[in-house]
């Protein structure tokens, strides 16, 4: 038996009435009835509440406790009678009459209370983030994360696939972002650099005849912090398998995000374990965004047509400059006053955009400032493009192809959120597919990789060699999840001839891929099988699961937005002996522009 | 289905015969008997014998193949002739008559062959991992690796541990190994530090109020590689568990180590659940190490009575003069040739020893150079204390008491093994317990930590304040098998005035521990409860497991001796753009020493 605790704060029941016991835990709350004093003690378990009364010798030691002392009492559990039941509390049933205390670990005055949940300033909450880690929502919220990766792993070794560990101190990589670098000791002037991701060393995995390979990968960007992403370090399940085509990764790793998400969805409902697969292209038309939020209902429709050539001049003007149309049903919007749609007018002209016209359908009349410029026919062909019903409104986003998608797209969100038409308590999924493997770079005036160069074409070789590259469609796909991008993955490209030819589409000639890639692409020429991966991030996941949209909450010991660790004073000065030992030195801004 | 496949090559059994089935991997052996065409197609979890004879489609493409060709064989499943049944190989009832064959991924000619087990250059297999990683031995070697560390996990979190990733950009910690830098971009002249291990983390969990911890943490020291220590980067089991003792800790542990090694012992004893417990002063006694091998039956005595005052005047001058002797028995030894005795008296100089003097104890007799020195109580007394009987030999180490231990644990192992005596195909663990707090720093001539400075004193503040120090003991613990030091581990010191003091006894002042520990000292201040735990190493586990002496067979990806990624090409140079982001200079080693 343990010296400090028989059971612990959140064990206790009605069946252990008169039972000695003893628990170990903090002082969460105090309270002083005169001659009775209660305590609730807390531990990672639960709460029990505690009290001694005058004349007990422990009412002294009781006494003296203050919050978040540390203690071990020792006392008898009695029944606690019918009006101080507390139905809300596991433990509400009985309470510990003490018999005595011992202190363990003394508390000064906190900087911040832990009982309570008011809000505290975020650098005083990372400071002391032991502290607020004690806190009930937080705490909670890091035991969902350690859950659902315990429930991934599991999940992920049930269906055959083993977990390896890549390295961390590895070659900087040619993933995009910025690199973390750690200088040599052993060979001046040289640096490892932190992965970006495992890209390499799974494919490498799969060369080196492993099957079914995954990893709760840590990954590090030196990036500027979002919301939902912490400066420096993130985590993602990072999976790859051989011998695949596109449905054999979802076939495996649906399932998985499926399972993992109905296991903590806490009532809400997870659709489908087939998630509804939408081409990019289809995704860009009709939720003007590739990371689609199906809770809303609004579908896009391309009204082009019903503007062409007619009389409200500016479209017109426009269509026949090569923009298009897009119509955001705004479904219901009829009878909201007319700020209602000054305000959607206000923000698009705040997002850069001209403004969005509109019309209203009501009483069966099309009305409106643009209404009165189409015909009959024309009216009748918006409404049958866009699917509109008497009492709908649309608005219009009027651009090149792709800033009318973008614009139409948010202004999907924003009128979904207002009208509050969309699905609650729900996580609705979808696989985005055939994303294009190259795009028309405007700023450099040439074909460049959508995404990543990783891909395998679809239609392989034959597609590089023979079709226009802006029309040759990647095996790649994004799990997007209420308009997250959980996770990006592809069918990969294992073939050298392949990949030189997809280079040189892009512009780069043989030295490029082989002197960005060459560890991979060496490896090709010896045996490669055909392979594919995903890898969703662990944090999103958590964050949807937890409801958090703020990714410092779901992280055990996060940075700040300056990337800094207040709790353990990172980054920090070091000595110049280490330096030197490393073979660098610090140069100021200033100096460093200069030179 | 998949496209490449519709069984693993290690899946088909004679019930499958007459299936039209699908293989896919890669070309380990090709065999050409004339009119016959063999292939040992080989996976991730098998390998399957494929033929195809003259006048078959598929016989052209099969010529064609070479060594580690990826291919998908179509065919169909027939039984062995009796004569050809191959019992080692789990599908060895049957082979698959190719009807036709499609190359997946083309291979050079190799560099090295995956086929068959000779010995390659490490710089080869390094450079080539990836072809290194398809020969049976170092893939099995992966394999259990994974299946190890997954074991471990499953088995943690049966005990109510749960898992939790701590950060890896982080403070420079005072371990004291050298620390891996990182330069911050954000925070000019400021550097991050790859943890050496999470241990002020794990403390700082416990004060956050979580329960039992663990992780499989990655650990970096900037140290020289060791055939059991990877240059860069390594994995540790670390465990934290709250208001716990050191047997606490011991019931937690002790069983999950001892049951991931009973699970893949393969035949291996592993003894009992309970591992014995020698305190470290009787581990120096017996064996000369606090990492004693069990399996070596040889018990170390101390037999400075034997030879104070004797007539062997160089060990009773050395006696006089504070030096002890160490018996290093060799049962059984009385009849090895006189060679024996000189080859380990030559060892022990080389080992920098004045050499062993050494008795032999044969037909009722003593003796051998030193016997002559003793007279008859002596030698009764020396076979008493050190448990010999007629057949045996005993060397002797005379020195300082530590530099004899050495010697003596040595000479022990050293023995053993030249006897053969000890056990094999087992597995012997103990907790080493009991540590010294401090030690008496020779080269400082001052008191100074033993091992690490978190751990509590044994008697806590009161020893400290009324005991010699080098007396106190630490509750802290290692567990040893078969002579590795799998694990390092104690109760915390989570009390700030304790801290203080210990820090005071070792010559520092409170600035150094704030300095130093402040993350973690000022966390105690706020409420921390007693806690302890452990790390075990996961190399080492699984290097005992595999029964590789070196750790680079069981790491996936590792880095050379020099710290280096042969494949990956790591560390390597950066672009100037990338240096100045983040406000360093390289400085060539000669520039350096000047500045």
């Amino acid at each position: 038996m343990s010296r400090y605790r028989t059971h612990t704060c959140g064990q206790l029941r009605p069946e252990q009435v008169g039972a000695e016991v003893k628990l170990a835990g903090w002082v969460h709350r105090k309270r002083d009835h005169g001659n009775l004093l209660f305590i609730d003690l807390r531990d990672h378990y639960g709460v029990t509440q505690c009290v001694t009364q005058t004349g007990s010798d422990a009412f002294a030691a009781m006494e003296a406790l203050r919050s978040e002392y540390v203690v071990s009492v020792t006392g008898k559990v009695v029944a606690r009678t019918a009006e101080t039941l507390n139905p809300n509390l596991p433990t509400g049933g009985v309470e510990v009459v003490v018999s005595s205390i011992e202190v363990l670990g003394e508390a000064q005055d906190l900087p911040m209370p832990v009982f309570g949940e008011q809000e505290y300033p975020e650098d005083i909450r990372l400071k002391y983030r032991f502290l607020d880690l004690r806190r009930e929502r937080l705490h909670n919220n890091i035991i969902l994360r350690s859950k659902v990766i315990s429930s991934i792993r599991r999940r992920m070794t049930d269906q055959g696939f083993m977990e390896f560990q890549t390295p961390i101190l590895t070659a900087s990589s040619p993933e995009g972002a910025r690199d973390f670098l750690v200088p040599s000791r052993i060979h001046p002037g040289k640096f490892y650099a932190l992965p970006q991701a495992p890209q390499q060393f799974k494919q490498l995995i799969m060369v080196s005849g492993f099957d079914r390979y995954f990893q709760i990968a840590p990954c590090f960007r030196d990036e500027d912090a979002r919301k939902d992403r912490s400066p420096g370090e993130f985590y993602q399940l990072d999976v790859e398998m051989s011998f695949v085509e596109q449905d054999d990764v979802f076939n495996a790793v649906g399932p998985v995000i499926h399972g993992v998400f109905e296991e903590f969805a806490n009532g809400r409902d997870c659709g489908p374990v087939d998630f509804p697969r939408i081409p990019y292209r289809e995704a860009m038309l009709k939720y003007g965004s590739d990371k689609p939020d199906l809770r809303n209902p609004i579908i896009l429709a391309d009204v082009t047509e019903v503007f062409r050539g007619s009389g409200f001049g500016v479209f017109a003007r426009n269509i026949e400059n090569g923009a298009v149309v897009r119509g955001i049903p705004a479904p219901g919007a009829a009878g909201r006053p007319r700020s209602f749609f000054d305000k959607t007018n206000d923000w698009a002209r705040q997002e850069g955009a001209a403004g969005l016209g509109y019309i209203i359908f009501d009483n069966g009349e099309a009305k409106g400032p643009i209404a009165k410029f189409l015909d009959a026919d024309r009216v009748a062909l918006l409404k049958t493009l866009a699917n509109l019903q008497d009492g709908d409104a649309i608005f219009f986003a009027c651009d090149k192809e792709l800033p009318a998608a973008k614009l139409a797209g948010q202004a999907r969100i924003r009128i979904g959120d207002e009208l509050d038409i969309c699905e609650k308590n729900v996580f609705k999924f979808c696989w985005i597919v055939d994303f294009p493997m190259f795009e028309y770079n405007e700023d450099d005036k040439k074909v460049d990789f959508s995404h990543n160069p990783f891909s395998m074409p679809q239609g392989g070789l034959d597609a590089l060699n023979t079709q226009d590259p802006l029309t040759i469609n990647a095996f790649q796909y994004d799990i997007v999840c209420n308009g997250v991008e959980l996770s990006s993955g592809a069918i990969r490209n294992h073939k050298p001839e392949i990949m030189y030819k997809a280079f040189e589409i892009a512009g780069y000639g043989p030295d490029v891929v082989e002197g960005k890639f060459g560890g991979m692409l060496n490896a090709f020429k010896y045996g490669a099988p055909p392979h594919g991966g995903i890898a969703p991030g662990i944090d999103r996941i958590v964050m949807l699961l937890a409801d958090e949209p703020n990714i410092r909450e779901i992280v055990l010991f996060p940075m700040n937005q300056q990337a800094q660790d207040l709790m353990m004073q990172a980054p920090s000065e070091v000595t110049l002996k280490q330096l030197r030992e490393l073979h660098i030195r610090v140069v100021a801004p200033d100096t460093d522009k200069k030179s």
